[in-house]
């Protein structure tokens, strides 16, 4: 029986790539074995040229800021084409056509090949097309794309129609244009109704990123990069790279789906390896970067290669680029205390041992000081329509229950009120702003019991950068009702009947031997904001509200501590007793020297000190826990000179090494969003007490506000950023 | 600064394997540093056995059917365990635990490692524990695990605790056991609440698989085996190769997820390689399978290598085993005339060229004569109740928008309601069901422009197996309302609402010149069952309802396709007149020899008939299509002999070759679940003529009702396939 080529499945391999094209042939004769051909004869006429009108047609699309010589668009909005013919062109006489392709294969029905008549009406077309001016040879045509187009790079050819055949122009990237989202267009599953939104959360290409700890929040600024040049092309390579058919590239949802995936290395070679590890010198630490631009571009011109290195908001800060880059809004959001609660039931349960110190080796779920995701704000067409709106994605890749390292869109609206039974993850993200902290202790016979449960530990502050503005808005009441209030007892209620464990441990906590709730002996630490390299003092207050005087024995642990909440080297371990008077606060002084815990730095200078007391008289237990991020020596931009279109300015950035010991193999980044490409310098070491100054002059090609951003990295010290604004006038 | 070992994201990889083990130290000793341990003293007890009263507690537990020597249990329902110490047990003086564990990291919080007190009460305790008879030496236990807890094989200990630690009895696989779903606990995810639904669809080890077309439904017989010697730990092994945390495993709906994807090899190494290709010299055809017990037991066997090769049916075939064995009730669906819109828009689009043919090379939607998938019951958590009930899993592997290879849990109801927004995949079996074929057609311009939509011609007949019977079941009204009626309306309505495109083609589709509706020239083709190798006829019908006499010119194509719809080579074109009166029918009739199709046949038979007519008096055209099955020549199976257990019985199994000509490199497949593992018979040739047969003596061991399925397989001729049921007393 013979042997077939194709396949019995008739499997389809859709296009899924942007750059493979289909060159069509520029004369295509008619078969005309069916008789005389019905299609109008034309005399000869030909196409001289094609013009895009690049630059009218991006001023009025908002596109103007791309670095791109070629016309970009946005969907379902107006833009015009002059095309020049070797003789004037008979509206009546003339059959022309315009091909727009995208693709290896492109289909009509597929969205992937439109064809749209010059003069004349198409029936059932999605997009549409008139002329708006015949002048002589010159034909000017309006067209415009619909709502839910494919997004990415078209061709364009221009078709004349004889009796024998199509003679089709030549391929020219020079007509080739790009398609974006259209935030601006009410029909778009993008559209954002506030043009200061839209100015904020599409075309800022300079953010803030928030970090820190709750209580010493601290900031970087980050260059996304959308409109420099090479990145929108780098954008579409990261969508063929993931092999994202173009068919669903007009999907929204589909586009942040995949893009979240596609941010990350894991499983797919997507844009960036992750990396906790601490040792970063196969590539960039994760605090080394100072924007999007480099690393887009390096995974596009290294045809794929995933870039080294990435924590959480590189991930946020460089999907929130791609975002932006093709349309859509998006803002980076920090939460801080993020839980990471890996099995998805809730709860992160910390267990103590014996002495009551976190038992790493039984404790799999942990609470980040913070985290950084995007928003994005959508239609959901998918959705019953009260979960549109911003939507979270997340790239940093995490163990999930569904296979792959890629989280969202989930509907804020729908975390907000517990629904979790819709699509894309919401479980997820709901567990990491609202996981019980469940304190286990067990003893040596290997039975554990419920210490203590918080349930307001996790996910307290949610915080993005304001519009229009430096600092920073508070969108923790987006995601949550106040703790405790009854709206908030409904979404939990909501979460369990969508399938969340129930909490059967919080009617009946274990309780501890303690006296009275309303009279008790409670324990705070308290600091100031401290330098890295410095001694400094922290001071415990304990407060006896009790009748009683009571005698405590405390035990501080002081360990150093990553972003992620995992505790490393433990440098301080101190007993400290004290006697508190009834109705009274005793305040214990803590001393600690920089050479107890400089040795022992890991990357962002997290310090954690947890003190544990004991009450002789009632042998009640009390606990303390106090983050401190110390803040890095400073890295100083300077301007010399008033920044002027076409006039040459200096950037000096400087920094002295404050510390006893020696930085070798230190990487100064800077990065000016608009005014130059990254530049690194390196030294190879910076004594103590050294400094070095690095001098760059830039010449201003467009007015308005920049921003010079620099990070200085090496092994021994990281997280040390700076920024300065400018205005640039005429 | 300190380089460390761990990891600063502190991520946590889990426990994804049931055969790796954590080998727990045989004598614990207590460290004493804080004082004297607080445990009772026993007085040197020790345990001299454990019997896990397999056979007994199997038959409670509806497991006795699995041919493995160990205690197999289902979750929630009380299992007994006899233990034997070297003196009588005291249950005021002596502290002994058992200790259940599972995987490699056993720990209590996430459900791998339980602790039960023998003859004390434990609060907070999942799996619970009660000593119903103490005599002497021998204590017997009652234990309950709970109702979520994880599936899979468990390790026991019996663990004595002293003064100075632990004794733990050694590690011994007689007492490992196996925890099961439960359909018979309410407290279940998987309850069923029908004794007969349970005995079919979680009992049955044999199964009926619907092919052929809708005009004419063929069926086969399916080994599924799940009790078989081998299979429940092969089951077993492919969690562990899917690397499906044990977290998950006690989650009906992640294992049913995780078990779609893990049928194939796609992404995954799963199961089984789908081929489609007609070549499968380099494996087994997805025709010549009998049953699932061989596929899961290679592929085991192999250390998780994927098994050549499947197909829909056999996808479904070894997932419905796979279901079954764990204990969730399962059921395998044909769905006939089932759309593939790969692009997930509700239409499948058939394009045809100027003459009325099928342009290949612009169709990427097909429509399959029938395709294979399996339903769940059980209850969705995650989803608000009605969703509950039936739920659609499919692991063919097909292109789907969320990138990895598998389907479902999708509920039916919501597929029924049109309720597309809850997970899994709702909108890809919509699609299936619920497709609009949109036949249109394109000139030379390149114009295409509709033809006809078929809003009926998809997802017309669902059947599965009848409870307790071997004829079908028509389940289409648990998928669809009735086409065409208020609630169909609705359904596509409510799809809409859910994202699923518009139909906008609906309202206007573009006429063709035709008369008034009431009067028309119809067309259809007529044919009985045929069989392979066989000369026929088919009847075309010209059906003339106007008042005026009409003059047919019709062309005749026949074609070779597969069951996919994908038409191979072309071995009849025709053409024919004729003239019908008004109110009359014309009958032509078309000859068809089996030298026109022999050469071409592919695999299953299929000869796709259109036929394209002509009214030379008003320029209407008509077509009709029909898909016709071929019967493959018989395979014969017989039995010498009454069956009674112990006594031998010799089974016959014979074939002729019709044709004329030589059959090559033919298998013969012998399947009889639980009388024999199945047999593979090779014959280098069968002439033109020849018979051969093949002859098995088998010993029933067990009574009941038994089926023998054969199967014979060569490149000229698959799916020749026969079952024969026989009962065996005693």
């Amino acid at each position: 029986m013979k042997r077939l080529e194709s396949s019995g499945k008739g499997r389809v391999r859709f296009a899924k790539s942007n750059s493979d094209e289909h060159r069509p042939a520029t004369f295509e004769p008619f078969d005309t074995k069916h008789g005389t051909p019905r299609a109008p004869t034309t005399q000869g006429l030909s196409v001289l040229d094609v013009d895009m009108r690049a630059a009218e047609n991006k001023r009025a699309h908002n596109t103007i800021s791309y670095k791109n010589t070629n016309l970009i668009v946005r969907r379902n909005q107006e833009f015009f084409i002059t095309i020049r013919f070797d003789q004037p062109f008979n509206n009546q006489r003339d059959n022309v056509q315009m091909e727009f392709r995208i693709g290896n294969s492109p289909d009509e029905n597929k969205g992937t090949y439109i064809v749209l008549p010059i003069g004349k009406e198409k029936p059932d077309a999605r997009w549409r097309s008139r002329a708006v001016d015949i002048q002589g040879n010159y034909v000017t045509v309006g067209v415009t794309s619909d709502a839910s187009c494919i997004i990415g790079r078209f061709q364009t050819f221009i078709v004349v129609v004889s009796d024998f055949g199509k003679q089709r122009t030549e391929r020219n990237t020079a007509t080739d244009f790009y398609v974006l989202f259209n935030p601006w267009d009410p029909e778009d599953q993008v559209y954002i109704s506030n043009e200061n939104q839209r100015q904020e959360y599409v075309l800022n290409d300079v953010g803030i990123i928030y970090n820190g700890e709750i209580n010493n929040i601290g900031s970087r600024s980050w260059n996304f990069g959308q409109f420099e040049q090479g990145v929108l092309d780098a954008c579409l390579f990261v969508l063929d790279a993931g092999k994202v058919p173009l068919l669903y590239r007009g999907n929204a949802t589909q586009i942040v789906r995949q893009g979240s995936a596609l941010m990350n290395a894991q499983d797919d070679n997507g844009v960036l390896v992750g990396n906790w590890s601490e040792d970063y010198s196969v590539g960039t630490a994760p605090t080394a970067w100072t924007g999007s631009t480099e690393i887009l571009l390096k995974y596009a011109r290294e045809g794929g290669v995933p870039v080294c290195f990435a924590q959480c908001w590189v991930y946020a800060g460089v999907l929130n680029s791609f975002m932006r880059c093709l349309g859509i809004p998006t803002r980076l959001i920090t939460n801080y205390c993020s839980a990471h609660d890996n099995t998805g039931n809730l709860k992160t349960d910390i267990v103590l041992d014996e002495d009551g110190r976190v038992d790493r080796s039984r404790t799999r779920d942990s609470v980040w000081n913070y985290h950084c995701w995007n928003e994005v704000y959508m239609k959901r067409p998918d959705l019953p329509d009260k979960f549109s709106g911003w939507q979270v994605i997340d790239s940093t890749p995490q163990e999930t229950s569904d296979g792959l390292y890629r989280c969202g869109p989930t509907s804020v609206i729908a975390i907000k009120d517990g629904e979790l039974s819709y699509p894309f993850d919401a479980r997820f993200v709901f567990a990491e702003l609202n996981s019980d902290v469940i304190y286990r202790q067990s003893d040596k016979y290997g039975n554990t019991s419920i210490l203590r449960v918080d349930t307001a530990y996790v996910g307290r502050l949610l915080v993005t950068k304001r519009v229009n503005a430096n600092s920073y808005e508070d969108v923790t009441s987006n995601y949550k009702y106040p703790e405790g209030s009854e709206r908030d007892k409904q979404t939990m209620r909501n979460a369990e009947n969508r399938g969340a464990p129930t909490r059967d441990y919080l009617p009946q906590p274990q309780p501890q031997p303690q006296p009275q709730p309303e009279a008790r002996v409670t324990m705070d630490i308290q600091a100031d904001t401290i330098k890295m390299g410095d001694n400094f003092k922290l001071t415990l207050n304990i407060n006896n509200q009790t009748s009683r005087t009571c005698t405590i024995n405390a035990t501080i642990t002081g360990c150093v501590s990553f972003y992620t909440g995992v505790v490393s080297t433990t440098f301080k371990l101190e007993n400290k007793a004290a006697t508190v008077n009834p109705q009274n606060t005793s305040k214990l002084q803590i001393n600690v020297q920089a050479m107890e815990y400089m040795p022992y730095l890991v990357e962002q200078a997290n310090l954690l000190f947890v003190v544990n007391g004991r009450i002789q008289e009632t042998g009640q237990t009390l606990s303390a826990m106090r983050v401190i991020t110390l803040r890095p020596p400073e890295l100083t931009i300077k301007v010399n000179g008033i920044p002027r279109v076409g006039k040459d300015l200096m950037v000096l950035v400087s920094f002295r090494n404050p510390f006893t010991f020696l930085l070798t193999n230190v990487q100064l980044r800077l990065d000016a969003v608009g005014l130059l490409p990254t530049r690194i310098k390196s030294y190879n070491q910076i004594p103590p007490g050294g400094s070095v100054q690095y001098t760059e002059v830039i010449t201003p090609q467009t007015p308005g506000r920049k921003v010079l951003i620099g990070s200085l990295d090496c092994a021994a010290l990281r997280q040390v950023t700076n920024q300065l604004e400018i205005m640039v006038n005429y």
